[in-house]
């Protein structure tokens, strides 16, 4: 059939893939109330297995969508790291036990492990609550870019041209249509499509650690069972990562022989069963038992490969994001978190455009911050991938991976591997010119959080969750000590800002306030605080505990604020974008100029 | 239509009225299994206004039900109080800010306040969860008691015949059905028809105290308006009792004249308009401003009764629960929260007398607990409601209530009002002899709520989690300091209380445990702990701080017990019922042999 005659529609965005990354894109523009379609080859989602585990700064970013409190429910959640190794009377021993995440101001200092199925059905329940549906079987089959300078520069046009097959469309039906899109977003997978239609090409290399991954429900008497547990012996490495309910996923460590084909040297999964991998999994626990208490829920076998993309975007209108620009190895349980975050920073840039708040400009940034992140990724993914998969230290070999050298990378990493030390280099929206006005709020970094209290009932709330991803920046303004002289200020101040051209007149729409003394519970009324400052009586805190004593506190003291008080702007993923002295104010005005779009 | 024609049926219980102590009651035993029905004259539940508050107490049992979480969320938290009393400058001044609630154990230090509506929508949600409706509108129309003493002596006879009239019976059928019930509920109120139709009166007064109940939405200018205000002015006095979103609840004081009828000394509903409810309200609120920013949502007048049934059963068959047997002032907040608590003394009692596991004689613990309860907060309430209502002290009023005098009895009543330090007397099932193994856990009380760290896995969880309202009794085994002699003691403890006639080989189907080690997460393994006492790896905890030290810690001090460990049985409805040092553990099988039938 001529696609002359296929059915054609117009949209903004055209999602291709439902995986994390697509699901997460899709979900978020959704709820911004982006036109939107989403599409996947696959007919049904994953059932079980993949990728599982989900890091402390994606539980935050989840939070931020509304979506984290399913996944903490539902989730099993790994707190405590062991650590097994080569013991002299034979078999393993542990050698000690460690935090599994190392990142003290993470909100959810711990991972939370569910299978990709589960994870996935909360965006699908999220999106189906909005009236979206992923439609599968579906394939792209071409996708043409118009490449015309004056097309490109208006932010509404629909340069992009996809041809979509169904692949399960009834006989005598048309199984192609049309689709014209503003923007596409391929979150299409490591062998991602879109990347290769425009030519775009993966570097780096596949490493020689061949793993074998098992889930089940374990029959065993090893005491950390329900811990991560990197497990080193004279018989291979293992990692046991505790799931929810009583199930665990075993990495098992595999000879060359164990898997490969000798004839094409690749790895032919019909060599290996589930059991056989158990078998190995056995000789590494000694003198532990380790047997399934029921079936092998899923098992696959994978080579690390550690790639990452030349570009992430076509003419800032076709991106790519997830594993479609970068692989690494799935064990540190990077995976599925790149890949969200990395529709987290498109979603308010596309978002802001689309709506007109912010010039074209904006969307660099995207491959500007997640391919640097990425390439940082893949550096931390050798060097761990190398430590984890290397020999023991044992008498025998002097050139091994001690326990210290591994713990100490274990902990050296945490930071990076939960997500919470991702830094955004500076830029339009990333500007720590001012940093001394807020020490400990790193500008690039996201917005530490913590818990205040609401001046009006003494409630205590988590900072975080007054910055929602509702793609609007948010204004915190830390009015100081409270007091007539400070008040005076925060008033000249709140007057400034309020003046048509100030940040507050002029982006009123893309920009929420919220207020923090550094005054207590007894003393400061909220109704102390200029209105402009304080759109509901909720948005005025006070950084001190609860009446308990149970939380709250210290707040200006964290984030390394003064009495004299400071101005703080949170990016609408979270991440601080500019903090500023009073006395600077106007550089706010001047920081959303240089993006922004006037009304 | 004689009845000998009507639709006859069998149940287990009959609950009549689904007010809150109705909707507890047939929500827990259905959750229970109990084959149960529950009828209410009004054709639909509340819509707005009545009763709102929800104490620590109520919100502790209501999540041992699983059904906290979704008040949480709707309600709004009330953690802080005002005071404000005449200015020597006329008008009121706020003369101080205090917690609302003074009771420093309780897991919730708050109270949630919510329309009835709401909070009976939980219910009626987790009741259509299990397939039960309410039966509405139907009315019993007689209750027959069969008082033949074998027939009472048989737990599982049907010696109730209730009739019942379904007020919308369409034309031709028949509006009448007979229901032959093991036991009955009557939770239909401060006029129940149950407690009338079995003769039982109700012993008390009626005070002079009239009030005004006002709830709206306010323009305001009182920094306090979000918290609970006691104002006493010299105009009257006033409480303002923040509500759901940006609602507010006011209580305002009322003159005779206001709105008695001259000539019958009644309040005449006909005589007040919420609009002049308000504008008393706007003379005590003075300087400050309060007006409606919409529509009064709802309003009403009431005259404060002090009451309370002279017995709360007949033959441990008919029992009568909430405003049925107890009726006091709406401003302390008790109502709801007595009703509900009721409800969650009698549910477990039923639900094991109807299983088989205990004794009927377990039956008369209710009356004999909750009635004292009753006769205590009426006592309260006097004093409350007189200090609340009486005239503020003043330069022209030496015999007023001062504020110091008010904030006191605010503080000192704190525990009663938190509805935490409710305390039964010594029975059956409340056991104080070895009060001394565990110096805190106060026998009568409820069980001290506390974060332990789960040995499998350093998880943290709240002890009150691992105590849910099933209907068992919970063994918590304090195991006491890690270490061989101390492990030694604890399992020649397991192999006794695991002999056939031990509690937890005579009574295991009624009776869950829970292990808690004073040692380390990075020294305990859940593995140590005896079969019997972890019958999941879940319920092993240890007393330590979580990885990140943020929660945990401490527990053994919080609750008085020694390293040398102690035995706590804990009540199905989370009240502790005995403590013993290891040397007295078969004290444990002689408690549940005085009250438990043998299986």
């Amino acid at each position: 059939m001529p696609a002359s005659l296929a059915r054609e529609s117009e949209i903004d965005v055209l999602v291709v893939g439902a995986g994390p990354a697509g699901l997460m894109c899709a979900n978020g523009l959704a709820k911004a109330g982006v036109n939107i379609r989403i599409i996947d080859q696959r007919p049904a989602k994953v059932a079980a297995g993949q990728a599982d585990g989900i890091q402390p700064r994606t539980l935050e970013v989840l939070q931020s969508y509304g979506l984290a409190e399913r996944l903490l429910r539902e989730g099993n959640h790994m707190h405590m790291a062991a650590f097994y190794n080569p013991s002299p009377k034979g078999g393993i021993v542990r050698t000690g036990r460690a935090p599994d995440i190392t990142a003290p101001t993470a909100r959810y200092p711990f991972e939370v492990t569910l299978h990709q199925g589960a994870i996935e059905a909360i965006f699908l329940d999220s999106l189906a609550s909005m009236g979206v549906t992923v439609g599968r079987p579906i394939i792209p089959t071409s996708i043409e870019l118009d490449q015309n300078p004056v097309t490109l520069k208006d932010p509404q046009s629909h340069p992009i041209k996809a041809v979509l097959k169904h692949l399960d469309a009834p006989e005598g039906q048309s199984d192609t249509e049309v689709v014209y899109a503003k923007y596409l977003v391929g979150a299409d997978g490591a062998h991602s499509w879109v990347r290769k239609s425009f030519g775009i090409t993966m570097d780096g290399e596949q490493t020689d650690y061949i793993w074998g991954v098992v889930d089940m429900v374990p029959d065993t008497d090893l005491p950390d069972i329900r811990n991560k547990c990197a497990i080193h012996s004279d018989n291979g490495s293992c990692m046991v990562i505790p799931r929810e309910g009583d199930m665990i996923r075993l990495y098992i460590q595999l000879a060359d022989a164990d898997v490969l084909d000798p004839r094409t040297r690749r790895v032919d999964k019909a060599r290996v069963t589930p059991q056989r991998l158990l078998d190995v999994a056995k000789k590494s626990f000694k003198p532990f038992r380790i047997e399934t208490s029921g079936e092998i829920d899923w098992w696959t076998l994978y080579i690390i490969g550690q790639r990452v993309a030349s570009k992430f975007s076509v003419h800032e209108r076709v991106f790519i994001a997830g594993d479609a620009c970068h692989t690494h190895s799935p064990k540190a349980g990077q995976g599925m978190n790149a890949s969200m975050n990395d529709a987290h920073n498109l979603i308010w840039k596309l978002t802001q455009v689309l709506r007109g708040w912010a010039d074209m400009s904006l969307l660099k940034t995207y491959e500007f911050e997640r391919r640097k992140y990425a390439q940082d990724l893949i550096a931390f993914d050798k060097k761990f991938s190398a430590l984890f998969s290397g020999k023991p230290r044992t008498d025998d070999n002097e050139d091994g991976v001690s326990h210290e050298e591994f713990v100490e990378a274990f902990q050296t990493f945490g930071a990076f591997t939960s997500g919470i030390g991702i830094h955004y280099p500076p830029s339009a929206i990333v500007d720590p010119t001012h940093q001394a006005a807020a020490r400990n709020l790193v500008v690039g970094q996201r917005m530490l959080p913590h818990v205040f209290v609401r001046a009006a009932d003494a409630h205590p709330v988590e900072l975080h969750d007054l910055l929602p991803a509702d793609a609007r920046f948010k204004l915190l303004v830390f009015t100081g000590a409270p007091g007539a002289a400070q008040l005076a200020r925060v008033r000249a101040l709140a007057e400034d800002m309020a003046r048509p051209g100030g940040a507050l007149g002029a982006h009123a729409r893309a920009l929420d306030v919220v207020a923090v003394s550094a005054g207590t519970k007894d003393e400061v009324d909220y109704t102390d605080v200029p209105a402009v400052f304080r759109p509901h009586w909720s948005r005025v805190l006070v950084d001190d505990t609860d009446v308990v004593g149970r939380t709250g506190g210290g707040g200006y003291e964290a984030y390394g604020i003064g009495l004299a008080g400071a101005l703080v702007v949170v990016r609408p993923d979270g991440y601080v974008g500019l903090v500023v002295p009073f006395e600077h104010h106007r550089e706010v005005d001047r920081y959303f100029a240089s993006f922004m779009r006037a009304p």
